[in-house]
């Protein structure tokens, strides 16, 4: 049968990312392409050791549907932590467990956006963020963003000139793509500017506990005074992706009607998977294995860097991130990325091209470097492919 | 702040159900409301070895992000079964996985729906389809429905004389909230039309499995000559919902939308939930487990089915449903259900009133009993209470 999709089919495209890590599935090839945590980090033994503790003391519950909202004292424990680490007033009913992060941005779209609504965003941004909210039917002004963050007067200037903001969309730390933080003034300000304007800032922090060097930065929230910015938080970075197991934190009106649509997207989070997480925070220190997950990032973003510099030729930029997953490369403005991809690909080797991060196109003479996933002699390797290619393109 | 939600906030209210659920978390509440699987059927002690299993052989991939679609053997396992207990013929590929067959509904929703379409349903139907599709500004057409499904000279007239009918949403199997099955006939029936009309078919199959006596009857899928039925599926009733594993199943060239909606709205389902049900599904033999959930379950619908054909008073009718979770009373016209509820409660027993599973509001004398979820002796203790409420308000 022909079948009538809805319009917004017609905005959706596959992610060049998953259709990129769908190569990238064959063990031959040294992928920088994904924004996969290194695997041989995550604590296997202990989860073994979690999960039959948790069907031990109570598997019944654990398999049983449970609450929209999620698992009480793991939404306690992010609470806590979040006002340890970010500076934040919440109380478990502040959190609301979702599907990964990724499914708080959904969710945000669907709570908070009307069709042809306008979204805010850095440039160039989280690229399932834009499929995600596109899928609301909004558009994309991308905010001139530099090393600091977004560019004050450029965002006043859309503010004033933009009809239906509702949303404005960043990540504050070790950005997805780029590996660049906002400074504290940018930080402080952004909260400003929503207050002023009354508009919802959606401050996204999967990378935040990733931090090499330098001192960590208050969040956005931390300023915020009336509960417009709303925190997207994930355990995907700091312990599991496969969990798919992350929040949203927030005022609570603002939650209650996450809550709502929460009921009718899936009902409700992974009941054991939750558990799981949490009988881990009871039994384990976190902050050990988040430690040791900094410690070989670090060292994979030195070689990375160190490399990057020493091999790729001259023309060629890219940011040195203080943590995170991700360097962000750009290369002179008359070389398409997705051309050197193919090269890249002949040789085994693949990474993402930039454009894709840009809602409204442009900027293909970049692309984004994950740093995470490979281990230290395949970085090595790869890198010193991609600069032979590029030696041979620029 | 005031936030400025979307127009599908004012759609929405909360599940009526979940936040009954609420009040019978505390143990001394009888609760015929949910629609919850017993738990003391959960193969905890499988669910242990096959974690362990699943961490030992490939714990890093467990663990690790994955593909949108599901994991593969998996997505085998449940082709290969639909083709033999559905009629259907399908592949690895004609599956994606989801979380739980709720989430299907919602991708449905947002794959198909435009504001202002139309979604046909039973009358009454499943309360979290209506606040799933109702997400997407779509009407409701409740087609006449008896004890043989919907009724084909009223869904004649509805589709000739409603506009922009999207989809036509049915469970045909032991129906939440009515328990009531559609005949061979009007299943074959019901594929003729959708293919007449070329409007998608959602058949929902979450109870089929569970079938106490009679011959399971082919799904409307069988019939399907163009395409144009999509079918749900899920492992929460004949496994464990706490997994949140479900699957939508039907052409690829639709399949493929539905990954493209759920890439955005959470990248994948837990990786480790997907292969601990495959390797259960290896080491196991589920059609033992699904044995032993139809025997109890069929002992407690004898059960409640006798006692209110013995307790209740004269003037109420209910359904005597072959399979499934759910028996669906009717009181006299002049009864409001909820009041019947709030005399319950003051004496621990809860059940879901009927007004809200029709989406456009009526039929208060109405509500649904779960006899799954409580062991036998509570069962009978709470239709006495029951019934003695019945009485007194009859």
């Amino acid at each position: 049968m022909e079948f009538k999709f809805a319009k917004r089919m017609s905005y959706l495209k596959a992610s060049e990312i998953r259709e990129i890590l769908k190569v990238t599935e064959r063990p031959e090839v040294i992928s920088f392409a994904g924004g996969l945590p290194a695997p041989e980090l995550f604590p296997v033994e202990e989860i073994m050791e979690v999960n039959r503790r948790v069907l031990e003391e109570d598997g019944q519950a654990a398999l049983q549907y449970a609450t929209t909202e999620g698992y009480a004292p793991l939404r306690e424990w992010i609470a806590k932590r979040m006002n340890s680490t970010r500076g934040t007033n919440f109380d478990a009913d502040n959190i609301l467990i979702t599907h990964g992060s990724q499914q708080a941005i959904d969710l945000s779209g669907k709570v908070f956006l009307d069709e042809g609504d306008t979204v805010l965003c850095e440039s160039p941004t989280y690229l399932a963020a834009i499929s995600a909210f596109k899928a609301y039917g909004c558009k994309f002004r991308e905010v001139p963003t530099d090393d600091c963050g977004m560019i004050p007067d450029a965002l006043e200037r859309i503010m004033e000139t933009t009809e239906r903001v509702k949303i404005i969309y960043v990540i504050p730390d070790f950005q997805n793509p780029t590996g660049r933080s906002w400074s504290l003034e940018r930080r402080k300000w952004l909260a400003d500017i929503a207050e002023k304007h009354q508009v919802v800032v959606i401050e996204d922090n999967p990378y935040g506990e990733l931090r090499f060097e330098g001192e960590p930065l208050p969040s956005v929230k931390s300023f915020d005074k009336t509960g417009c910015v709303l925190c997207l938080g994930t355990f995907s970075k700091i312990f599991c992706p496969g969990y798919r197991i992350g929040w949203i934190a927030g005022d609570k009106s603002a939650i209650a009607n996450y809550v709502l649509v929460k009921q009718g997207a899936d009902l409700q989070c992974n009941t054991i998977a939750q558990r799981e997480i949490s009988k881990y925070l009871e039994l384990y220190d976190i902050e050990t294995h988040i430690e040791k997950i900094r410690r070989i990032y670090r060292k994979r973003r030195d070689i990375t860097i160190q490399l990057m510099e020493a091999e790729f030729p001259h023309g060629v930029t890219f940011t040195k991130p203080q943590g995170g997953l991700f360097a962000w490369v750009e290369l002179p403005p008359h070389i398409n990325a997705r051309d050197v991809l193919v090269k890249c690909l002949e040789k085994n080797v693949a990474f993402v091209p930039g454009g894709s991060f840009f809602p409204n196109g442009g900027k293909e003479n970049t692309f984004r470097i994950n740093f995470s996933n490979m281990p230290e002699d395949r970085l090595v390797e790869g890198i010193k492919c991609l600069a032979g290619v590029l030696k041979e393109a620029v």
